[in-house]
């Protein structure tokens, strides 16, 4: 397999971005992008776009090709990759093995959405939609926070995890937010704050959730060989990828303490990369709700099953603590604009592994420059596990 | 650059397939291609679907989780491309880069689309948004036969290309058609009853346009060290894979009477593959309207610019003639479900490379068993072009 590099990222501010078309926001990130790599837009040879609602949530049937055209990208390669809330992940492995399989040397994974243009009932049913449609939406009408909180429940009951446990996880994330500039929810919370906002899904409340954003983020990739050639200082490599599915019928799933997809991805990730969890120095993983970051600690192997809250409780997961995690703000209040959020990921990792987290200081300190990308899509229907290393 | 090979191929009977949910008419392609490969789903390490309608023209939003589910292959890694009429192609192509890259040994392009539970009228303004929607669409109105009506009638301003030549594409592909079991229109015309027929977009009459057609296909790809591990009697490998793109603004098209994006995407194709035009023995050309099969002609290179016409009015792409074109019926005739199209061409390829296109014959002989697929999304904004060698 060839040795692949993360060569340059950029990433659009995420939020309510009225002011811009889907190709306007995607130009946002694509353009730090290529000015990063040193590279110009003639030198991609495969574009993988990752947006999981053109021509629904806004008025594109085919972005590929108009965010390329607007990115001067004509000529290049083009797919649209869609994988739930784990797109932009899809794109990003679509490029990666575009690059890796030898067939291109130059490659960019381009996530991208627009999800506030439609009303916010008729998203939360799109979103609601992204499970099994005609059993859980049609016949019981579960939209997504539903679905979480049967999660948050089942792990409340059998662990003893708490209402403010997962208040803890939005407050962290929501002081991370506070400090990265991209980020649609900026401003700090507490965990009272957390507990008195309204109820969505008990036992999840507004700030348990994730927020609904627009946002674009751009990743280019490019083989060792053009590394070279380019004389990049501080390539960052793709170490390894995992995948992977899991039932689509939750009224099939072992139990809803954890997400099955998330524990084979990472395990296949892991030993790709030949390394264990404990190896790891820092890991952004899907919190579209509070419970999914605790469950993500215990699947992602950073604890034992059903310890997930204690390492929140503890700080663990906070920069300075045993693994940080969603320094960056995570989904609940970076944002999740879902076709970026993947690359967003991987934008923020290759930021932080070249010591670039710094104005003002999210920097984690790493010794072996070993950082996880991990994003689901659905409730675990997806997943997509991937690892860098400087 | 590792060796992929088609070891198993499966195409369900394109058509009005009311009685089929997507999940169903998905089976019925990948039934026959595990069989086909003498695996079992479990062996199944990445499934790429092609759909380019999920969540519009059809209720699922997430057709690679609940048709992987259908089929067995839940744990598998899911991703769904999308390259507007291309995204067959689309998701071959990356089904054929996990394998490639040494990431999988086996991995299956799945393409299925469900276009006829919605009424026409909402359908044509589904696709015809599949162009540059803020320019064409919403502004002028276009729907596709206006587009491919634009290329005609260049085409026949520069070069004399008659109605009559037209009409000669589609006798061809409904003959051909006729003797295919899986083809959506299996009836014969005559070039008097496609003369006759209604003008949609002059000079495109009825019969110069494809059908809107439910169905879908699998391909299993394999690596070269697991087709000597399943003892694969006659793998079909992949010797070339070219793409590219075109402006998604008609206005800035240098001329009407071709596709940039397939002379470049044939270009590179023919160069992995170290082949030339001349050595093709069969071709399935993206005939969507009948001009597009004579573009299709001359932008591959199988004749002079402007001399398209020409090929047809002498039967050379009949079988037996210099080169068989769209002997499944092409788009025009066996049908166009547009996530299934790119697969399904795949499949007929791989059963001509095997000499198994004998009930009834439309086996077509080779010498050097090199083939070439060639999918067009949009008005040549996206395009495939894959060359198969047995």
């Amino acid at each position: 397999m060839r040795k692949v590099a993360v060569i340059g990222v950029g990433c659009a501010k995420y939020g309510a971005r009225n002011d811009v078309t889907v190709s306007e926001i995607a130009f946002e990130a694509f353009k730090p992008a290529v000015e990063d790599a040193g590279i110009s837009p003639k030198d991609i040879e495969f574009v993988a776009v990752g947006s999981a609602g053109a021509g629904a949530w806004y008025e594109e049937n085919l972005p590929a090709v108009v965010i390329a055209e607007y990115c001067g990208l004509t000529g290049a390669g083009l797919a649209r990759c869609e994988a739930a809330c784990a797109t932009g992940s899809a794109a990003f492995a679509m490029a990666y093995w575009a690059v890796a399989s030898g067939q291109v040397d130059v490659a960019v994974a381009l996530g991208v959405e627009k999800m506030r243009q439609v009303d916010t009932p008729t998203m939360v049913e799109f979103i609601g939609r992204s499970g099994y449609y005609l059993w859980e939406f049609h016949n019981f009408g579960l939209t997504f926070p539903g679905y979480y909180a049967i999660h948050a429940t089942a792990h409340m009951a059998k662990y003893g995890t708490t209402e403010e446990d997962l208040a803890l996880v939005a407050v962290k994330n929501h002081k991370y937010a506070s400090m990265n500039p991209v980020a649609h929810l900026r401003s700090r919370i507490t965990v009272e704050e957390a507990l008195r906002s309204p109820v969505i899904a008990w036992p999840l409340k507004l700030y348990d959730c994730c927020p609904i954003s627009d946002g674009a983020a751009a990743a280019i990739l490019a083989s060792e060989e053009k590394v070279k050639e380019l004389k990049i200082e501080t390539p960052v490599w793709v170490a390894g990828l995992g995948y992977s599915s899991g039932t689509a019928n939750l009224s099939k799933r072992k139990d809803y303490v954890g997400l099955e997809s998330t524990v084979r991805a990472a395990q296949q990730a892991y030993k790709m990369a030949g390394v264990t969890p404990n190896q790891i120095e820092l890991a952004l993983v899907h919190d579209c709700f509070t419970i999914a970051e605790i469950m993500a600690y215990e699947d992602l192997g950073f604890c034992q099953k059903g310890e997930g809250a204690k390492l929140v409780r503890e700080g663990q997961t906070e920069i300075g603590g045993k693994i940080p995690v969603n320094i960056d703000g995570g989904l609940k209040a970076k944002g999740h604009p879902i076709g970026a959020t993947g690359v967003g990921m991987i934008y923020e990792l290759v930021k932080q592994l070249r010591g670039e987290a710094k104005e003002p200081s999210r920097q984690v300190p790493f010794k072996n420059y070993i950082a996880l990308a991990h994003n689901v899509g659905g409730t675990g229907h997806y997943c997509y596990v991937t690892i860098l290393r400087r």
